[in-house]
């Protein structure tokens, strides 16, 4: 150990720390397969006071943190490979509080998403973001990215559902963020200022989080769709006459790989375009509505097959098609962009951006997929068998850079919801100006004047 | 003329200036009346150019800007009584686009709320932010503050409706944050760091909103009530039952100063309490469900007359009761006090503050009102006949300093939605820590290097 993990332990003997092989590959990387792990070491602090004793520590040695959530993201925010301490919060990871006047659950930020469903479930309430890495990722993940997900239509980003985070920020001050108050006009709201920062301004360890009331009874759809215009004309039709939860869209090459890795087949035949779908449908008029709307797309021709779940089980089955592609995807070692534009701005950009990849990628596979009702596109690019993964990854990078310059032009943005992290440090000036990111490195510097926070991710350490 | 004013009128010989008496009284103050106007000169910039051209001018020569919408403002924001420029946003009051797919409005910042709601009208959709100043407040100085108003239970604060906007900030930098993006994870989102600054780290230019359909017919309700516990009561049992778009309380003594000011009276009998509540009536089962729940809260003695608005006239009459206190109390110069608590913490704060304004104002009248919904009350204090000026305010803040430490213990603001200002700066500790305010300055000092907008606004200037 080195001297300044030995002073560490002084400090806080009950500190959880490791700092095996294992362990500082398996809490040094994230999705994202890039990059080699290389931790100092691996701290499990339980309390808010031993997060705040690891980054007056850190302050004092200069060692970086790079905080940890479930490290399921795509961009490599979470990612450790130069001798930095890795801050997980996995074992903060309790529900503290449920206020039913206000409708909030306190929660550590450690807790997976798929346990804050549970318990708001548990209260008769939903806490509404959701996206397929549920089990694994983690709620304090999820505000660093403002994470987005499948239901953005309905319910918007995380952020629509943060009334309070308790926050170590870079300097060592624990600062307790809005308190659940709906209204707080009280100066610079600071609380919206960490949420999508990537654990450079400070380490979220608690989050007061909205509920909602479940919404009514839903129904879910697959359609098969001949063109990307049919995609977007089906979602303009079904917005106007159903309550959306979810518009979905995915190819024909991303289906042909969820159905190698176990997916079932649930229409016969094959299509260009596939769209996974869900609505309210409160009582037997708005079963009408949707059974009308169906049919006026097949008889437009915008829909050439449908199915529509008559059960829980086939509906979850209708989702895996959808949900499972990421993970199919993954033994190819895939590239990942992550973009959006505003919706008015989508079908200008799909054109361009068909255009784009069909020309560049001539020999390599791409999968696409997305949500076309928030104007943001997933793109997913396999690595062919037997290519190098420098070349891959040169080549992937030359395009990103086309791609990117295409975003521009088109208002877009290079992250929509997997954050800037590693992967898009070079592309950030695509999408924020010279201004902006002069005044984000300045206000990292009041935050964390020392610069330990995740450095490096977001744009170059200084 | 100032060798200053001279220097800015020629670099921008198309910028009109004002610098007649009257115009500075005028544009040097706004609805707080307790600081003597004192601005150098008025400028009435009409492009973006203008605004930039302005603060870099104000930079070099070291003049502090007071940014001015329409200068409803009852913090002293737009105050300026130390030798500052006003630079008044009025005559860029045009709407610049809408977008059908997005249902995005942008605007220039100096439009007056009431035309934003009558441009997004013009669309079928709507703007849903509505507070009593419509008609004078701008859409910039709504966005300064984070305004929330009577909506806020159905729709949220200014800060929901916000999709893009446009600055100069502080450093003469034109910064064109999000973009009418629907997700967008590049980094710090400084669109949300905006909204609510009080014009202390940019001006904003230009503001892309976001509109939503109408909401259902609605119906307004004007209900009696014998005390607090049961406008509590009743909110939680209409909050169950309907959907509520407003539910707004008010004493008999802001009744009676609004009757005086030649609202109509109505209805018969003395009660201590009112409530305006709006709701929701899609079809006769929501007719019904309301007239069920009156009668429920009739029956347990919560409420003790009512009146149902039979027309739109009908219900405007009943919405004056309670939009037409501000205005009515208004030759009282009153002393406000704007605060909030979490919902759930509403009935201990209640208690605590009605002893404290009961013991500490024993012969001043005490007029509060407020949206109980989402924890907010106004208290106003007026000043008795004959009392000087000085006096009055000095005892105003002596019980300030108690009602700040009393929310502090219930965990509240101290301005829910009028924010800072000049009024209460001395209050800010009481809801932010010092740790936050030090970031506060530092993150002020980015924006703004030179302190040249707003200076003394939400803190003291450096």
């Amino acid at each position: 150990m080195s001297v300044a993990l030995d002073d560490l332990a002084r400090r806080l003997p009950g500190l959880r720390l490791l700092a095996g092989a294992g362990d500082l590959e398996h809490y040094g990387r994230d999705w994202t397969r890039r990059w080699t792990p290389a931790p100092l070491a691996v701290a499990l602090p339980a309390t808010v006071e031993e997060v705040q004793g690891i980054v007056c520590w850190a302050n004092e040695h200069g060692v970086a943190i790079v905080p940890s959530g479930g490290r399921t993201g795509l961009s490599g925010g979470a990612v450790a490979a130069n001798g930095e301490l890795v801050l997980s919060l996995e074992r903060m990871n309790r529900v503290l509080g449920f206020d039913a006047a206000d409708r909030t659950l306190t929660v550590q930020p450690g807790m997976p998403l798929e346990a804050v469903h549970a318990a708001a479930r548990g209260h008769g309430l939903v806490y509404p973001v959701d996206f397929a890495a549920r089990g694994s990722c983690s709620i304090g993940g999820n505000i660093a990215t403002n994470a987005g997900g499948i239901r953005v239509i309905r319910y918007g980003n995380t952020r629509e559902w943060i009334a309070g985070l308790k926050v170590v920020a870079g300097n060592g001050e624990l600062l307790d963020l809005n308190r659940g108050l709906v209204k707080n006009s009280s100066g610079y709201d600071f609380r919206q200022l960490m949420i999508g920062s990537e654990g450079t301004l400070g380490i979220v360890v608690e989050a007061t989080l909205k509920l909602t009331d479940p919404p009514p009874p839903a129904q879910t759809m697959l359609l098969a769709l001949p063109d990307m215009d049919a995609v977007l004309a089906v979602f303009g039709l079904f917005r106007a006459k159903l309550a959306l939860q979810a518009f979905e869209f995915f190819t024909d090459i991303a289906l042909k790989h969820v159905l190698a890795h176990g997916a079932q087949r649930a229409i016969e035949g094959e299509y260009p375009y596939y769209v996974v779908t869900e609505f309210d449908v409160p009582d037997e008029a708005a079963q009408e509505a949707a059974l009308a709307v169906f049919g006026e797309a097949m008889e437009q021709g915008r829909v050439l097959d449908g199915v529509i779940a008559q059960s829980e089980a086939q509906a979850a089955a209708l989702w895996r098609l959808r949900e499972g592609i990421t993970e199919s995807l993954a033994p190819h070692k895939p590239y990942k962009n992550d973009v959006s534009v505003r919706i008015g701005a989508v079908p200008a950009f799909l054109h361009a951006m068909q255009a784009l990849l069909a020309r560049e990628y001539p020999h390599i596979e791409v999968v696409w997929f997305g949500h076309i009702g928030d104007g943001n596109l997933h793109i997913n690019v396999l690595k062919p068998a037997g290519m190098a993964d420098a070349d891959f990854i040169a080549q992937c990078e030359h395009v990103t850079k086309l791609l990117a310059a295409t975003l521009k032009e088109h208002g877009g943005s290079i992250s929509a919801e997997h954050g800037i992290g590693l992967v898009k440090r070079p592309y950030l000036d695509s999408t924020r100006s010279a201004a902006e990111i002069a005044l984000m490195r300045g206000v990292r510097q009041v935050f964390d004047p020392n610069g330990i926070l995740n450095p490096g991710k977001l744009f170059e350490a200084d």
